[in-house]
């Protein structure tokens, strides 16, 4: 059985087919195009599916998108692709491709059940998969099944508080993990204290390569961000009595400059006996995940699907 | 069908009959014997259990107990009874009562599971029961099933993160939620700002009076409380994307002088489009929950025993 897995994101559109192990036999991706309106995204999306497709049979569509959207019905609105509001995504594909399950679930979501299914978290029933980018999402399995919650939305730990009082976040609120750690500001906050001050359009890997050099302002942007992942990942592990975080995103890439205030702060914060085995690890699919994710929605759907 | 539940605290030993609508048709409750011996406790708690039985037939034994334990096989080293430490509670009823299911979870957990099986939480999917007491606990039903985590412990939403810098909490870590909230917590700060100042033995009933009196520093404490209750509930809400949280124990008894600024601070910080529908409601099941929730164990064991 191979499966149609798309990934729809505000800088990038992949399609891929994936066979019932678990495997990207084939994928192709390109730039989300902009400006662009909705008809005219959705024909280049279709076109890329049909691409990859290459006239196969397909037993089931899986679709990870930016959110937010009506789920399980799927009527995206994705932040970062202003051409779609409340467009039709699944809808779209079920009538291209008629008879088969067509399934679709916010695109951080789809890469926590990839490193659930075939990645870091493989093996553990209570894992909370992350996506440490321009956003911070997520995606929560427990006891072996992924937990959609009330609205489809469950896992989206960028909204935990990390500081009552802290920054302002898009959100309307103060002191989410989001508003902390996202790349962006992660690199206006290093800009706050003097880091290449008056530049512009500098970037997250920037700010992570200096850091690497030891740059101190770099150093203590790195150190905030992972002080305020590992305060938001006690909150989770000791809420939902975890065993593996696994973290992806361009931000994760930074490693150890991450990962070291990370652990440091988890282990301040999470004193309870049964959060102290809990490993925290790095994402192992890379771009793979959103892909194998979407895919993993039908291929594996008494796991990852509870909307039928 | 007709259960025995049994609720075991520091404070009081309570067992009961519970049919299989969820009545509770019998019950008994006495004061936990302190000092005592391990036998000596178990031997009264089985008397308690043969009495409120009265020779009645037993289809299985449900009871809730306070933590730590191993999860789910049940040996109990409740913090405030000191003479059971590592006490095979669960191995005692399957010897007294063979070849019937005899389940054990932890005591605020089995309240949560009351309160979605028959009171606060009936028909929602998505919710976290809350225990504001002594110490502050709580137990998860997600997707209409009973969360039990990699041990058997989520839903302790009293070692969620409220001020990263905050206070020292009892588990080694500070600024968690029960650091703030629970109820020698809230009495000790009003204390330290003045409230009382030199009394010793003064309860959370006293600061609760004063405050419906509006003494200011009362009042101060009170808010206080709420507002970390509201911090990290819209920390749940945002993970875990639920419905309700019904909220119990001896300190939510005081009503709007809790409720309100728990409110204002939840409104405040959850601030997703998802979370706003959060329904925050007083527990309705009082002090039968514990005996209605651990029968539920055994009663409705797909929805609320994932362990067999």
């Amino acid at each position: 059985m191979a499966v149609l897995a798309v990934d729809v994101g505000g800088t990038k559109l992949a399609a891929g087919v994936v066979d019932d192990g678990g495997r990207l036999v084939a994928a192709e991706r390109i730039p989300t195009p902009q400006p662009v309106d909705a008809e005219g995204l959705w024909r280049t999306l279709e076109a890329l599916a049909d691409r990859v497709l290459g006239g196969l049979p397909v037993a089931g569509v899986g679709i990870g998108c930016g959110g937010p959207m009506t789920w399980p019905e799927g009527e995206v609105s994705p932040l970062n692709i202003p051409a779609w509001r409340a467009f039709p995504l699944r809808e779209r594909f079920v009538k291209k491709f008629p008879g088969v399950p067509v399934r679709l679930h916010n695109d951080a979501i789809c890469v926590a059940v990839a490193e659930h299914w075939r990645g870091a978290g493989r093996g553990s029933s209570n894992l909370l998969g992350m996506v440490v980018s321009t956003g911070v999402g997520g995606g929560l399995v427990l006891g072996g099944r992924l937990i959609d919650g009330a609205s489809g939305n469950a896992g989206h730990i960028g909204h935990v508080v990390v500081e009552p009082d802290g920054v302002p976040c898009k959100c309307g609120g103060r002191g989410c993990l989001e508003a902390v750690a996202r790349g962006p500001a992660v690199v206006a906050w290093a800009q706050s204290q003097g880091w290449r001050t008056g530049s512009t359009g500098v970037t997250a890997r920037e700010l992570v390569d200096d850091a690497s050099r030891e740059h101190p302002i770099a150093l203590a942007a790195m150190n905030r961000a992972g002080r305020a992942l590992g305060v938001a990942i006690a909150s989770a592990a000791h809420l939902c009595d975890l065993d593996v975080v696994a973290i992806g995103g361009g931000l994760s890439q930074a490693g150890p400059l991450l990962f070291r205030p990370l652990e440091e702060a988890y282990r301040a914060h999470a004193c309870m006996e049964y959060a102290k085995g809990l490993r925290v690890v790095p994402a192992m699919l890379g771009q793979e995940a959103g892909l194998i994710g979407a895919a993993a929605l039908v291929l594996a759907g008494p796991r990852y699907w509870s909307a039928d």
